[in-house]
């Protein structure tokens, strides 16, 4: 406690700088232990609020996390909720235009992919937002954003969504254990989080009462160790100016995939016309799995992407798993060189 | 990624040390990022699999801690969910046999705090697991061990509960932002959290299935490192002998109560027959803020407790609020002494 209270002023400090990151009032973000807390903050306070009912459609793009799926699977299971996948453009992003053709009254939540984990494209969050508006929809409207921040400029004023989720330990450099919520304020204003706790609502001797602004996603125990980690690592990212990152970890991408695209059997398998930092590869006679070990050997870093984390983009492929390379700023030419031979 | 596979072996043991701590198995263990984040993954996990819905009771003891409270009464708001205080016993804690007389078909949840944190009672946890067991009713039974792990045994077996949570922060003094939560093969067999994610699930092709073992109460995204603090702390307590440190943490809470009840003005505020380390105050002419500032002067570091935190216990007291102090094992009677004086 004591620890806490002589920082609080710095803790404070980190709202202002996620504020600042994503073009919102410091009273719009909530900070959470990790991007699925938040997402499942948003996607629960919707569901307490306004309960998911038989016939409700949720729209979601065809590159979803799984663990962005997985809750809506429950509930078209649990309550007969409808979960349709938004058909892809000629680049395999969300297609805008049947999007917009989809939505009808009976569309309770659109749940979309800033930049997917397993493929390098960019789905276009603001066009999608602008569909919603123009359809005068009421649909909630969440966006993942975990590989976006840090990396692309997010900007919640320009994407239009009600909620914006992202993690503070991928672009963004912060620790593990972090993530924070983006919240409009029409979610703020209409949504109650479910289950509150002491941070979130007061005891009242009545009855209780909702914090005010997006507070009321947050809950009060976390730590707070991290959070100021994170709040370091974005303060470090704007001092570097996000344009220049996305800039330079274009360019780095960029020559990865043309170096991997010039390697006999390997193919880029990242989809979009516009790409982000995300690059991923298969192999024609390697699996995925040994070319991540063969890369580690020589200390490189890679992951793997397989298809429980986003089984309709891979299954719609027939893809089994990728090779991921995910470039930072930081990286060089050289290093990227060093991968591809 | 690769930190996170360097320690696998450290962070698979830490779910053995909970286990050992509580006298379970390691796959009735989930670690989670709090012990609010494990009491709502419970709670959450018996609204999803069978929906509290109007008429169904939940019985809750008088001192409950307010994020154990705060959801209850959501539902009772949005469901008519009724939330039920258990009379207590002349000692302020929970009436076994009142409790024992309140059970029936309807009784959909019980939720009791071993230890309260404003307040130096602790229930009879056994005895309520034992009264449910005779009733044979089928409620699900959730105990709140915050205070009481690490300064006392807490034995799964012998409380007979379907889930007990605890942080890792307070008697184990392990980092902030760590917490635990045990399940019972029942609970484990008969409900499906929500949200799932991809480690508590996996999305199968035609589907998802969710995880075996308490594994399903967990979420992918946390602080691993954090973790391994969790489990530091927890070998440190196992090799210290929770006998041992519940002795000793008896000792010196007794010190302080004799100690503060010999002074002109003071009251402990602590009920029950037997105690815990929690010891509780108030001062009738300085009041209870005031007090904590002017003991932290003398750097001494103890709590103020509100009645939000525990709105029925303060309330029916009629307490503004308290002072708490805590003595862990590490104490010494003259640091205690300087508080006195």
């Amino acid at each position: 406690y004591e620890a806490h209270r002589d920082v609080s002023g710095r803790i404070a400090a980190v709202y202002h700088s996620v504020a600042q990151l994503v073009g919102a009032r410091s009273d719009q973000i909530a900070l959470l232990e990790s991007a699925t807390a938040a997402w499942q903050k948003a996607f629960t306070a919707i569901h307490h609020s306004r309960p998911f009912s038989s016939g409700d459609r949720i729209l979601v793009s065809s590159s979803e996390y799984a663990s962005n799926v997985l809750p809506i699977m429950q509930l078209a299971k649990s309550r007969g909720v409808r979960l349709e996948f938004i058909p892809d453009d000629e680049h395999g992003c969300v297609d805008v235009t049947a999007f917009a053709n989809l939505l009808g009254d009976d569309v309770a939540a659109v749940v979309i992919n800033h930049c997917p984990s397993q493929n390098g494209l960019i789905n276009d969050v603001a066009a999608i937002g602008a569909a919603l508006h123009a359809a005068d929809s009421s649909a909630w409207y969440l966006v993942d954003a975990c590989q976006s921040i840090g990396q692309l400029p997010v900007a919640a004023g320009e994407i239009g969504a009600d909620f914006i989720s992202a993690t503070g330990r991928k672009y963004l450099r912060g620790p593990r254990g972090t993530g924070f919520l983006y919240a409009s304020d029409r979610a703020i204003a209409e949504l109650e989080p479910f289950p509150l706790d002491l941070h979130s609502a007061t005891w009242q001797p009545d009855g209780f009462d909702v914090a005010r602004g997006a507070v009321k996603f947050e809950s009060w125990e976390k730590s707070y160790a991290a959070i100021l980690g994170l709040g370091a690592a974005i303060d470090y990212a704007l001092s570097c100016d996000i344009e220049a990152l996305s800039t330079r970890i274009a360019c780095l991408s960029q020559h990865a995939r043309t170096g991997l695209d010039a390697i006999s059997q390997v193919t880029v398998r990242d989809r979009g016309l516009s790409k982000s930092g995300i690059v991923t590869f298969t192999h024609g006679r390697i699996e995925a799995q040994t070319l991540v070990s063969l890369i580690r050997e020589a200390n490189i870093n890679v992951s793997l992407s397989t298809p429980d984390y986003a089984r309709v983009d891979f299954d719609s492929r027939a893809i089994a798993a990728v090779v991921r390379v995910s470039p930072h700023a930081y990286n060089t030419t050289a290093e990227l060189d060093s991968l591809l031979e």
